[in-house]
């Protein structure tokens, strides 16, 4: 039966190591993290407060930081790199792969990266160099260099035997690229379609013509949609004349699903994904200011609203206890479209052909639910104030907010979209300001008008 | 030069395609759909409304129907299976993978399924019903069964030739399972190393006995983290003394992180994380009904807070104008922290021995950015109103509120886990409860006070 590897990081883990810091007991520390992997290590800072995750990091040993580094969240490594002079780079950065050091190197002041640069093996250099001259965001600044080629004029045992050459090959290992003498990929050879094809065949009988080849300038959003809907372990990245660059694995891809997931729910509240969990206290309440700024000026803006109506309310203070209902209904009827629409961009799913009717859907639950709850709400206005007007009131406005709602919801990110402006991080903002906005207008200027 | 594959659906074959259905060109669209894959296909039902939906499908020819169906979500899958009757779906699911029939097994009503069952041979019909034991959310539910297993005392060259007899391997083939003959898993060696080593070394020499071996029970978000850290393309699935089970594969854990991801979300909004965007009127309506009505309870529970202090607001109608302010901060203040711890809780980052540690912290930052937007506001309210009584009170309510709100948005995650509630869902409605209840008691509790 095999060992059993600590699959994760156990809170019991967690637990003693904590412990032993408090303890100062950095032996047993030391102990602890060998017998941990580098992303059990990285997890392990992750989770611990500053003072904690610098005393960790102290211990770990300086053969494991470059592969620990490369596990960590960018905001919290870049804690770690920042700290360090060029000499500790170069050292860290001596074994790791080129699309690993292009992320650190990506982070760091230009003149520190010129430096790291600088002392590099010129075959080194020049592979680095390649990679990060393309925005982080693409197939090129995801890319790996590691790529093991063939000609397509070779058989499967010759294949074979120049594999068997090799002291390991890269990872994931899950096809072949065929390249021409001009160095364009041809094509592909699953490594399944080798081992089980007969020893005499040529490669270019067994090639597929028909690659998910990925252009050096492709999104990475785009790649990790292909990866999913065509389940890929690992693809080739080419240049616009079909000259094979690299390749893109699927654990990278993984980590960009994970980012962009982690980016919608994130920015919804106005944090970055890469969010520090236990960063200190005077760097999230300075982040988090500005985004409690900016939802400021949308209460102002609200309470200015209100303030149009002082005299009704003066006159039916009911009103007043009466009013965030309307607007807060709004909001929750309003954020549910946003959020479906906001996902239905990510995966695509939104185009010319589909806008219209997803907002005639979006008006007939706004209609629906809006009379619904209009009915629940003016029922339960009569019973506590014993007001026919009020009742009649605030349905109607409840009924227009509801709809107003749920169509700024459907087109806010479309709008912010075409617009260049993140709808994740804006959406939710705008579409408070205008549920308030109009929640408060209907309900205070229809008053306005019946008690008039 | 390969010929580059269709990557994704382009917005333009969309339109091509509803353009066809309004004109009513099947013969068009048909000849479009061959010319997608299955996971293109599956996106083309995914963004069109139902009327399209049901004539696209109609279109799509018989053999690629199971393939289809396996591609789209869960809900929009539902939609075609509840319309088959038991042939049809006998006949989409012959030539399908155990888990993916056991993926649409599981949403059918019991009786269909049985008649499923007993229409397949007896081997796949014990092969999934194995997997059909296991909870859909477990590594039991995840696997597939399709492994390839030889023994530790064969050499690379007698295991090459083994797997040469095989006319297709499983997918990904990234490493080969050794068992002894009670069918214990003994360990692993990878593709990558049986393609390196001398072709006479016996595959016990080369095997990996430290093996990131999956227990049946585990559940789908744990075994996502353990492909995310340790980078794996498959892993082996065992039982509790040691058997394997079957093995689960990357792909199928991309998906995992894709819906874990969305249901945070999504739940945030009361959604499903597999929400059909096209969803027709009726039924959208019906689900969000829900959600509405849960936040029209606490919007009561606030009105009536508002209730208990109508004789203060009908002296001082400024408060009516300022109160939303308090509410609101509060609202974006906790739910800021809200949305950052329930991350935390999915990365597995919080344990005992954290929490106090980020309680002070989020304490320090309710407080800092109290103090700060309390003067800001403050200096607000004392232009607008003319009044040094409504500075003060909304300042020591927004410093309150806003520290009442960073704790509430800390502790709720985690009580809600440990009371088994799913915190992305009921969080944010309990959260805006608190924060609108303790900001207007705050607010207009101190403004009675003071003017009183």
């Amino acid at each position: 039966m095999p060992q059993q590897q600590s699959l994760a990081l156990s809170d019991d883990q967690l637990e003693a190591i904590n412990r032993a810091i408090e303890k100062n007991m950095p032996e047993y520390i030391q102990h602890m993290l060998t017998s941990l992997s580098a992303a059990d290590i990285a997890h392990l800072l992750e989770s611990s407060p500053p003072r904690q995750r610098s005393l960790i990091w102290k211990l770990v040993p300086i053969e494991d930081e470059g592969d620990v580094l490369n596990e960590l969240g960018e905001e919290v490594r870049q804690f770690f790199t920042d700290q360090m002079n060029v000499a500790e780079l170069i050292s860290i950065l001596e074994d790791q792969d080129i699309d690993d050091t292009v992320d650190i190197l990506q982070n760091l002041p230009q003149k520190i990266t010129r430096q790291v640069l600088d002392s590099m093996s010129q075959q080194n250099r020049h592979r680095v160099e390649e990679v990060l001259a393309y925005p982080e965001n693409t197939a090129g600044g995801l890319m790996n260099t590691d790529t093991l080629t063939v000609r397509g004029d070779i058989t499967v045992d010759v294949a074979l035997r120049y594999i068997r050459l090799h002291e390991s090959l890269p990872e994931p290992f899950d096809q072949l690229l065929i390249v021409d003498r001009k160095d364009h990929l041809s094509g592909t050879v699953s490594i399944r379609r080798l081992l089980t094809s007969p020893t005499s065949s040529l490669l270019s009988e067994l090639m597929e013509e028909t690659v998910h080849s990925i252009p050096v300038t492709m999104e990475d959003s785009q790649i990790a949609q292909i990866f999913e809907r065509e389940d890929l372990i690992s693809a080739p990245v080419i240049d616009e004349q079909g000259h094979l660059l690299g390749r893109i694995t699927v654990d990278d891809v993984v980590d960009v699903i994970r980012e962009e997931a982690e980016h919608s729910v994130m920015s919804m509240a106005g944090l970055a994904e890469d969010e520090d969990t236990f960063a200190p206290a005077w760097k999230t309440s300075r982040r988090r200011a500005v985004w409690l700024g900016v939802n400021l000026c949308t209460a102002f803006i609200s309470a200015s609203v209100i303030g149009l109506f002082q005299e009704t309310i003066d006159r039916v203070v009911a009103l007043a206890v009466l009013m965030p209902i309307v607007a807060s209904m709004g909001g929750v009827a309003g954020s549910q479209t946003l959020t479906l629409i906001i996902r239905a961009i990510a995966l695509g799913q939104i185009g010319k052909s589909n806008i219209s009717w997803l907002l005639s859907r979006e008006f007939l639950v706004g209609l629906f639910n809006g009379l619904l709850w209009a009915t629940v709400v003016a029922l339960a206005a009569m019973y506590w104030f014993d007001d026919t007007v009020i009742a009649v009131v605030i349905a109607l406005a409840l009924v227009i907010n509801l709809i107003v709602a749920v169509l700024a919801g459907a087109m806010l990110p479309i709008a912010l979209k075409a617009l260049k402006i993140d709808p994740a991080l804006a959406g939710s903002v705008a579409l408070t300001t205008i549920t308030d906005v109009v929640g408060f207008l209907s309900f205070l200027g229809l008053a306005t008008l019946f008690y008039g």
